[in-house]
């Protein structure tokens, strides 16, 4: 992965925290941003910040915190922004252009291709986003849930988004990836020596009875084939067959 | 969605925490499976439990821990599992098959849909899972994280499977299961059985070497677990084996 890419897609998305009542939860999605490579955060009049248990369940991301800034509303969080995406988690009377949290990743990804500023948001701890804090949205993104228990913990909900962001956003890249394996697989022929040597084996055992085959070496092609098996691996288990050949005489 | 699939799905996929130092940690693991409808947590060796920390963290998941089940290895915690799927933080020098979130979802999903019980196995806060229980999972996941800070709050990656887990059942009751392949896949404890059987006869016939043993049965492991052997071909394999036996006293 391209690193100065990487550094300017994550400048290109924005968190933004509205009212959030546990210092302890802004260092929970600090970690849960920093892991999956997004390091601008806002905060909406937040309780309480800076405090030591952001810091402690930050588990690092002090960077993160660091250069977090607060803000007194949600206009002045997303200003400079070109698209402001809204988590919900209830259906509201007023519907509004929704998104999963995988549509919510890709569109983040499309629009830092083309260098738009995208702001992802998510409100108070219980009781969410307010109707006019949602109407600033463009989107509102709700995340599935077990209808019988459905409140996610702050951070929860911001790692299933930055997750999804990430992976959009690694797959946007196209980077070629990083190395081929090149893992030598044996030829066609090598792998009809293996099967050769195997049935021999099982006829010298008595396992396999020529006269009444009961497919037996088709099932044994189909389970070994299925797994693809490697030069080195033929090389174990023609090894493995000798043995039992030495062992018998 | 029919409420009743959706109880019996849940009830064929645990999740299987291993050696958690925070009791805080389980309750919010409680709370990250609930809230993804996943009900089912075995606990092996956690290191206080229960504790009102997990229960704090729960909100309201008390029955996912009150149900939780606390055993003494991860054999016990997986033997009537037919797929058992482990997290891996960082690439071994042995690879296995890797999945990641996204496939591992579909992977869990499927086996659902053929009434088959799955384990999703994560490890230490600090240290993971260590090489021996890796080895007794058929794959790996790895959850992609950014490179310079990719250690993840244990709950987080919790909440990330689970939510693919999620996404993919959702997607999958919606296909008919009238046309479901039937095919019988061998328990953990049933595959566990056959490697030990292997490495006895690879013992018998010197072709093991206690002192040496070169990551041979790893890479059997490997093999085999690739292919994903069914019941009757681990059947065939065994047969295999006894006559090996058989035939060198």
């Amino acid at each position: 992965m391209n690193t100065s890419n990487e550094f300017t897609r994550n400048m290109l998305t924005r968190l933004v925290l509205v009212g959030t009542s546990h210092p302890g939860n802004i260092g929970a999605v600090a970690r849960a941003m920093k892991n999956m490579g997004l390091l601008e955060l806002y905060l909406v009049n937040p309780k309480i910040f800076p405090h030591a248990d952001a810091t402690a369940r930050a588990a690092g991301a002090d960077d993160v915190l660091q250069t977090a800034k607060v803000v007194a509303s949600l206009a002045e969080a997303v200003g400079d922004c070109h698209l402001v995406i809204g988590t919900s988690a209830r259906s509201r009377t007023l519907s509004w252009p929704l998104l999963d949290p995988r549509q919510a990743g890709e569109l983040v990804a499309q629009e830092s291709v083309q260098q738009h500023k995208v702001a992802v948001v998510f409100g108070r701890e219980r009781s969410g986003l307010d109707n006019e804090e949602l109407q600033q949205c463009h989107y509102h993104l709700q995340i599935p849930t077990n209808a019988k228990f459905s409140s996610l913990n702050l951070a929860a909900a911001v790692q299933i988004v930055a997750y999804e962001i990430k992976v959009a956003m690694d797959r946007i890249e196209q980077v070629p990836v990083a190395e081929i394996s090149n893992i030598e697989l044996p030829t066609a022929h090598e792998l009809e020596l293996f099967y050769q040597h195997l049935e021999q084996v099982l006829l010298d055992l008595e396992f396999l009875d020529k006269e009444n085959p009961r497919q037996l070496m088709a099932r044994l092609r189909r389970l070994f084939n299925r797994a693809l098996p490697k030069k080195l691996e033929i090389n174990i288990l023609r090894g493995i067959l000798k043995a039992v050949q030495e062992n018998k005489r």
